[in-house]
């Protein structure tokens, strides 16, 4: 048999692809539980299921993609979108002669995705419309950090701050609001990068924005508390997020930013509309798996 | 260019393994580091290099195995042997018709290791002699537990003990003697399982132990607090010391146990002149490192 696999990343958050063209993979529970472990398996936060959508039960309608993203967590549940996960799944489109470089569709639980794979390597991701829909707290160490909620999908609280982001404990999950979040909430951490000579600029130093209110930074720094899961070195949707609501905090529309997170940097634009991703997306190596190990992981 | 690399792990201390026959590989400390990273390489606790004995500038003098396992450590350093990674070592020579089952020598930083690649898979490896040299004392929270010290080639000191294993708290490193053991040592927590029918038996049940004294236990549990490292799922020398340090306390000279570990089961041979150590190799996958990622990890 011989189960072919590559691994790979997007700023730090890592993925077992496995290819499987034609949906033949006994994929269950416990091999991606084995897959994802640390010590007896490959390693990973989850699994990338290379698959042709005409092989895909599950799909949702509509899906014109000709591959599938099967994304897997590590414990073996399904997640509909992963913004990280879906560059390093083109990237191997691409290094696997599956798909061109330039744009194409990826089929994901979410629908259609649009994604571009760029000459330097980078890939931007179509990431849907990001969606302002109030205000709330969080708190971490007892300590109560204002926050802007965002609809990404999945919802976010972005709490803009001055403090030394180093200095937060998010060892534990910050305290919310359970009626504003009934299921939980991602919480990032957000500082600004003041511009440079100025904190307050009347010319719009961002492509695309639209309006000509002034942004007081051109790049921001988070960290991130995904439900569920506890800190992680990225989150595709948070970072969305997280421009989101600086650019709606500067009253703008629309606009682009980088953000650092603990795993790299990535380019985020927000637009009335839909939002993309643009970010690294790295293939260490690939190979295929031992047959004994495949059979009893 | 193309860099070939396998993972595997026993009893879940995991490796990466690299195939470099002719020793052309640059091994930087950086790239071991990266090969190690648990996000953006393959993740490991080792390096293990598979290169001919002639083409290793700095084996000790003597070595007649015809292949090396030039061991580094997640950090980039190098380290003498380890009981665990030989085992997947000498199991990936087998798995790639660079050795044939049954018994062969690895050459290591510690001299060459007799292996015998068994035929269920599990590998058994001489680790040499183990010497009792004394008493001392761990604590841990507080508590003071009983221990013999064991030389293994490292220190150990064996704390055999009633107390649930799962109670201690091994996040923080045990307390011991700076006297005894000015460079540090590996701390074993040790119970011993109960033998069917009785507590104290006349009959000895190990086959190779040498003498009539009552042992209490054919199996015991241990957990592990490496020096510099932490608390391990699995540490070679450590099964030894503890059986070594299990069996002095029986009046015993040499014999055999079965030892339990959070990764998994090995067993224990000890006696007057070496020690040997028998457990699972298990090869996860195998396949060739991106190009790109090895030139600029």
């Amino acid at each position: 048999m011989g189960v072919e696999f590559a691994k790979g990343h997007g700023t730090q958050n890592d993925f077992v692809v496995l290819a499987d063209a034609e949906g033949k993979l006994e994929l269950t529970d416990e091999r991606v539980r084995a897959l994802c472990d640390r010590s007896r398996g490959l390693g990973a936060d989850g699994v990338l299921r290379v698959v042709r959508s005409e092989h895909v039960a599950d799909a949702p309608e509509g899906i014109e993609a000709e591959w599938f993203m099967d994304y897997r967590n590590a414990d073996g549940s399904i997640a509909e979108m992963c913004g990280n996960g879906v560059r390093v799944f083109a990237n191997y489109l691409v290094h696997a002669n599956l798909a061109q470089p330039g744009g194409f569709l990826v089929g994901t639980r979410a629908g259609d995705r649009a994604v571009v794979v760029n000459d330097d390597g980078s890939v931007t991701v179509e990431m849907g419309p990001a969606r302002v829909f109030g205000e709330s707290t969080a708190t971490v160490g007892g300590r109560a950090f204002a926050g802007i909620a965002v609809d990404v999908g999945n919802p976010h609280l972005v709490c803009v701050t001055d403090v030394d982001l180093a200095e937060l404990d998010l060892t534990v999950p910050p305290g919310h609001d359970p009626v504003m979040f009934p299921h939980g909430v991602n919480v990032e951490f957000v500082t600004e990068d003041p511009l440079a000579g100025s904190s307050s600029v009347t010319e719009d130093p961002l492509a695309g924005s639209s309006t000509g209110t002034a942004l007081s930074a051109s790049a921001i720094h988070m960290r991130v508390h995904e439900r569920g899961v506890g800190e992680t070195r990225s989150c595709g949707t948070g970072t969305v997020a997280a421009v989101a609501a600086v650019l709606h905090r500067a009253g703008l529309d629309g606009g682009e930013l980088v953000v650092n997170i603990p795993g790299g940097q990535v380019h985020v634009s927000v637009g009335d509309q839909t939002s993309t991703l643009t970010g690294p997306a790295v293939l260490v190596g690939e190979g295929t798996l031992s047959d004994a190990w495949w059979l009893s992981p």
